[in-house]
């Protein structure tokens, strides 16, 4: 059996890996255009950080170890131009030899990730303009702050990326200011939340201008309906999009986002070809439909589960879901959903309750702080529909209890009765969930 | 309505406070032997490394807001002696004013806590002989630490409190020796958490003596029957026992480990009379049926309980109970437990499972560390049964994911099914529970 997979970064070394863990004797050929390794993404903003810490640091393991250690067919710089479903084959350009070769399967797995929307008004092609989506990305970004050490940036967009990257900069003492085409940010958190992380950049002084209608890039200056911006660098992050072209020309289907089309048990329309990671759809378990929501672990269990579908092609399993569970850091701030967000309840006409507490998050311990949870549950029945948090400390890791309770179905009386670790190093007695959750069954 | 309160700590406070808030035209009166209000009793080891600190910061409240803001009528130093069940009175004694005088209730919440069990052996009787349990154990344990500068400490006994101190003495550079009268320490937990405890104790030089047999104290030395030992100060910690001598001469029932037998709604067997706290027996969920499991967080829960069924005697709760979750620090180590131990499952015939693994906890991010997860789960189904971990960084709060899943009745094909949050700066891209999870699941 002979798997062909496009694309090598998340889902893709994801998928490899657990066909040769299950089938030993499979041979697996992983097709990369770029000439990077499966690398943890999410880990890029803060290699900014560290001048000497090259940004291959971040790859998941070396290219020998997939080849040695995995025994997978890896191939860096092997750009796939044209997949022909019917004769089963890939056409493959070899970037390094400068040749096209052909490649047939009998599997094949798509995982080509997505790509940064671009701006596309005059000057933004500038090569002070950068898009922080790849470990190429990085390298620029990365020579840029060390080489033309730049005291200020513009950041277009205000998504979770650039505001990690908000964080790094200016911590590197490179000033940020972030223009943003909305009203609001942050649109999945509750105002509740947001206005938290609106304080924080007060707090920094750091500038947030929103409603802004950017006409033009000239030299250092981004011209707007209003105003000039000048800095430094600029950095666009305005929203991702699947990369399916190679897909939909060879007579695959779309879905929602644009991304390719996957049944429960990640399969496309197009005969043995299985999608997984942001070039496809997530199956969301509350809605009980697929979403997109391009996350580095859903990358990876989509990968897996298309491996080992592969593998197991008479039993397959479905693929379980996502809970759209996300974190990032913000300054002394983690900021973390899981769940439906309060848009997400809006357009459904759910009947839903909203609570929050502010709390302190381990007594009068040195390491504590403050913490803001914020619980959305089901009016009359108290069903755990979404939770936010945001403050200091151990958020990220508390937010996976609420996760944890999505996932059951969960009320909030329940919650209420959850037997939570306490030592006073940790937690106050009452733990900041349990808190949230007294309040909130007086609001059912 | 008139509700007498015997001791006012943990769950006679929570017992206070809950029928005030309910119910703000009650009477509640607290008497509280000792002369300290409510305090973070699992605070205590850490107040010791910091001179400067009063005891009293571990204060939940002071006496004029518990008096004021709460109106309890909390008073110190006051005795109760002899309950009268049938007239529905206790006799009190004042120490302060040194008078006696009886109080008549409508209904009594018994919350006297516990007491350390005492070593009765020869010279165990001796001043510089600490049971550490409470705020004056603290007073003078402090006051010898900084006085007399002790340069080592002999740990008779080596449960949660004992090895907390351990971590703390030792890093105040008070020499830490631990005598344990069994074979093994933390009987709760398995050998597979515990040798990471041991090699820690290793690790920093720590010696622990185990089947040791004491036969007495004489002066500084500490005599068994292989060797002597000799250090500036004695803490004994060798379990707990309920305070009931007071409940019991009243016609009270005992239950599990001697501790007050209450039903589900913390009755006792005595008309109007219910328990809460330490003193009591704890109802666990996975059980059944009542143990004995004295901590912070489930007096509180109990003692709100008790005096939220005094207010709405005509629809009362059943307390839901616990899951016998705990943690503590050990140096740079934090080990916590949900669930039934691998010693219960045994004692009740389960056909289970355990399995661990060792992960990092958050990528190659600073702040990072190793982990040890361990899972118990029953046979053939996978239902989550117990889990345990100890390890580095966050590790309370992540145990709290298993507790959650404990009450839910998950099993570990449903542990790894969960979207728990990822950033590379709080997890791997699979977190900890995640890779224990699908390790699990091959051994159903």
């Amino acid at each position: 059996m002979k798997t062909v997979i496009i694309g090598g970064i998340a889902g893709g070394l994801s998928a490899a890996s657990q066909i040769k863990r299950e089938d030993h004797g499979a041979q697996v050929v992983v097709l990369e255009k770029s000439g990077d390794v499966s690398y943890a993404a999410c880990g890029m903003p803060y290699n900014l950080f560290y001048k000497d810490k090259p940004v291959e640091d971040l790859y998941a393991m070396s290219l020998e170890a997939i080849r040695k250690e995995r025994g997978i067919d890896y191939r860096l710089h092997n750009e796939v131009v044209t997949i022909d479903p019917l004769r089963k084959e890939v056409t493959v350009v070899d970037h390094q030899l400068s040749r096209e070769y052909r490649e047939s399967y009998d599997y094949l797995v798509y995982a080509t990730g997505n790509q940064p929307n671009r701006l596309t008004l005059p000057g933004f092609d500038d090569a002070d303009v950068f898009y922080f989506k790849t470990l190429d990305d990085t390298r620029l970004v990365k020579s840029i702050i060390y080489e033309k050490s730049p005291s200020n940036v513009i950041l277009i967009g205000s998504g979770y990326t650039n505001l990690e990257l908000v964080d790094v900069l200016y911590n590197m003492k490179i000033k940020p200011v972030i223009l943003e085409k909305s009203a609001t940010i942050l649109p999945s958190f509750a105002e509740e939340i947001r206005a938290k992380v609106l304080e924080k950049l007060e707090e920094k002084g750091i500038k947030l201008h929103t409603n802004v209608d950017i006409t033009e890039k000239q030299g250092s200056v981004v011209r707007t309906t209003t105003r000039d911006f000048e800095a430094g660098m600029v950095v666009v992050s305005i929203g991702v999009r699947p990369n399916t072209a190679l897909f939909s020309s060879a007579g695959g289907e779309l879905g929602v986002g644009g991304a390719v089309k996957v049944d429960r048990f990640l399969r496309t329309n197009l005969p043995d070809v299985f999608a997984a990671g942001d070039c496809a759809e997530h199956y969301v378990r509350q809605l009980g439909r697929n979403g997109y929501m391009p996350l580095g672990p859903v990358a990876n269990k989509q990968g897996r589960l298309a491996g080992s579908n592969i593998v197991n092609s008479n039993a397959m399993k479905e693929f379980y879901g996502i809970d759209q569970t996300a974190v990032f850091k913000f300054f002394d701030l983690t900021v973390a959903t899981s769940g439906l967000s309060e848009r997400q309840l809006q357009e459904n006409g759910a009947n839903y309750v909203k609570v929050y507490v502010d709390t302190s998050t381990r007594g009068a311990f040195p390491g504590g702080g403050t913490m803001r949870v914020l619980l959305l549950f089901e009016e009359g029945t108290g069903l755990l529909l979404g939770g936010q948090m945001i403050g200091q400390d151990v958020v990220a890791k508390r937010l996976d209890v609420l996760a944890t309770g999505i996932y059951k179905q969960m009320t909030v009386f329940e919650l209420a009765e959850l037997d939570l670790s306490y030592s006073p190093l940790y937690s106050p007695v009452w733990d900041p969930l349990l808190i949230a959750a007294n309040k909130a069954i007086k609001y059912v």
